[in-house]
């Protein structure tokens, strides 16, 4: 097969998978257990079938597709990612690593190889948590962390709680313990992604081998003054818990310029209580996301996180911070990550070794078996949008690497 | 009747109306036309048939309970002000001037005094928008500046117009044209209303004389960016539209301390998008409300708003500022005002001439007939909020006050 055609191949499945959306023409919404996920999951069925996969799904929906290896008792090779999305999010996170698979598979197929070790393709759900929160799902449900118990509690914005969206999708919420894989259950876990972020693109680089993912913390920040009506409260006689709540973000980025170690500090989220244009704000509430590779620099921002809110203290402002989230850096695979490299090298093309800035379904996977990740470039560093963009050739490229590593490691 | 008596007859009146609240025990919660609304009503017309006046309601709800001058003929003097409520309000931002009116009625009642002109007790209808937005909505009515054929488009939170809300609480709204008052129909118009601020009762004082009615301007400022990973987009690669906005929020409070001449400007709502703890900001939107005693004040403080958001721009931001709404300040009767003033000082008050920073129906009343406004002291300057609170002996001094102007205006 051409190297035109095998893009053109990759291309279809991209298109292909992506005409399941809520909003045609405003971006990728496929949440989980939705009537476009239900389509995707039957297109993505029929491919894998196609490519010769013996496909089923575990008990939570997530699809396998397993390519039989000279040796069934080995365990297998798990490659893929998720295809869920967020809402008006891009045809490429998740999708990508999913059509990875399957044109590897197709790969496979074409050139007659069978493995010696069984090679599982999977498309996983709920990475984004956009339905019902926390995210990572699918891979957490795999690896045994979810307390499958608690269905019925997890409820999307809708008020559907996980097990009421499983039963309609087709599933048993009730045999949701099922999905969860016995130890040694996977020989290895590879998974490719889009970087979600510029720098591949802004060195002219083709893929990235990541050999760790960042560690990560999220805070809650909450500001309290008093509220008070725009006009009749003077100057000088304020509690407005936003002038403080400025006051603090005003600092929080220099936090992760000053201490550099490719850490990084973000604020996306902040509610303004009462609310009203004419109402000085009595409650301002924010998120700060915390990541970097080291698990030492995320802790020092934290704590030189509340040191600045802690300033925030005085002239009638109260504060508080509430630790939400933290999660140690995670390291990869150093065996893969040297595959990857090598077979990248033998392909001529230009990879850099870099540290993943987001989870991904191979961090959790990576606690389970040893896991490998690569990331192939994202024009502008787009994601989340419906921007999001990577050229075909590029993720053939990509692909290409997976492939040879994925054959060898098969045996 | 006893001053103890006559203070306990004016809590009996703001308690008894307080009992129409959708939200009991989180403070008043009473929306134009809403069934409280509409008990409400009730209440009004029962207590100000009882205090000896001819009551009725205009063509959009607003009630009148008349006492009929000896001369029939001449306009009224109007003494009120509103009976809706923002959500989880107080008892008093409204009721107070409202309750005015019919302890001034109790007054000439039990003294046996007839007027020479007619006076009316007026309770208004969505002086603060909060069920169809805008606000000013009964005043406006009254003095012509609805469009009455526009009752269809206005709508609620729950997508109910104006016309059908009114339908259901009983009145025909293509009558809502009748409720304009012809020119020269009204004598003058008098208000009490709480301060909802701090400076009475910081300055140990019992009534504001307020003189005139501050400008007002509120702006719509939006800072755009791009959205990214807030794991995957190292910080000098960001475009973040919250470090712009921070940037700009972090300079405004001073603005209006600089300027001083008791301008006051905040900022009380702000919308991150997409709004994602994980995502860097691409849009942030939020309100500036502008407001003091003198025109050139208001237009130097939005151009100087203007300017600080201009420096938003670049690094990949850009910016845009929406006049949304510009006021000027409203003078009121400086003869109405004489009288006030003179009263307070022989009832043995303290008082102090004030511009209020709030709009109020007075506002929109003045541009129609001489027109007088004062304000009763706030605790803690609290307003919009269950714990708005005036004691009712400082509720009865204000009342004093407004009942010999009255009296002295009518004849």
């Amino acid at each position: 097969m051409t190297r035109i055609a095998r893009t053109e191949r990759i291309q279809g499945l991209i298109e292909g998978l992506d005409r399941f959306t809520a909003t045609p023409g405003n971006g990728t919404t496929r949440l989980t257990y939705s009537p476009e996920f239900r389509q995707a999951r039957d297109y993505l069925r029929d491919q894998m079938a196609k490519a010769g996969l013996v496909v089923r799904e575990d008990a939570v929906g997530n699809i396998f597709g397993r390519l039989e290896g000279r040796d069934p008792g080995l365990a297998p090779i798990i490659v893929g990612s998720h295809f869920d999305s967020v809402p008006n999010g891009g045809k490429f996170d998740g999708p990508a690593g999913v059509i990875t698979g399957i044109e590897i598979a197709f790969l496979f197929q074409e050139q007659g190889l069978v493995p010696n070790r069984p090679i599982e393709f999977i498309a996983m759900i709920e990475e984004e948590g956009a339905r019902f929160g926390g995210g990572l799902f699918g891979s957490r449900i795999l690896t045994g962390k979810v307390d499958t118990d608690g269905l019925s509690d997890l409820r999307d914005d809708d008020g559907i709680s996980v097990a009421e969206a499983m039963r309609e999708y087709g599933l048993d919420p009730e045999n949701a313990g099922l999905a969860v894989l016995p130890p040694g259950a996977i020989h290895a876990f590879l998974e490719l992604h889009i970087e979600q972020g510029p720098v591949l693109e802004t060195h002219g680089e083709d893929v990235a081998i990541v050999d760790r993912i960042v560690g990560l913390s999220q805070l809650k920040v909450t500001i309290r003054g008093q509220a008070g009506h725009a006009g009749t409260t003077p100057m000088n006689a304020r509690r407005d818990a936003l002038v403080g709540a400025v006051s603090v973000l005003s600092e929080l980025p220099d936090l992760a310029r000053s201490i550099g170690q490719d850490a990084v500090l973000t604020v996306g989220k902040i509610d303004v209580l009462p609310g009203g244009a004419n109402v000085i704000p009595d409650q301002v509430t924010f998120s700060v996301d915390i990541r970097a590779p080291k698990e030492e620099v995320v802790r020092e921002l934290i704590s030189q996180t509340q040191a600045v809110v802690e300033k925030a203290n005085g002239n009638g402002l109260t504060s508080e911070v509430e630790l939400q989230l933290f999660a140690q850096p995670t390291l990869l695979s150093s065996e893969i990550h040297g595959a990857l490299s090598r077979h990248a090298d033998e392909l001529g093309l230009k990879s850099r070794v870099m540290v993943s800035g987001a989870g991904h379904d191979a961090m959790i996977m990576a606690d389970f078996a040893p896991t490998g990740l690569i990331f192939v470039p994202s024009h502008n560093g787009i994601s989340h949008a419906p921007e999001e963009w990577t050229d075909f050739d590029q993720l053939a490229r990509g692909i290409d690497v997976m492939f040879r590593t994925v054959k060898e490691m098969a045996g």
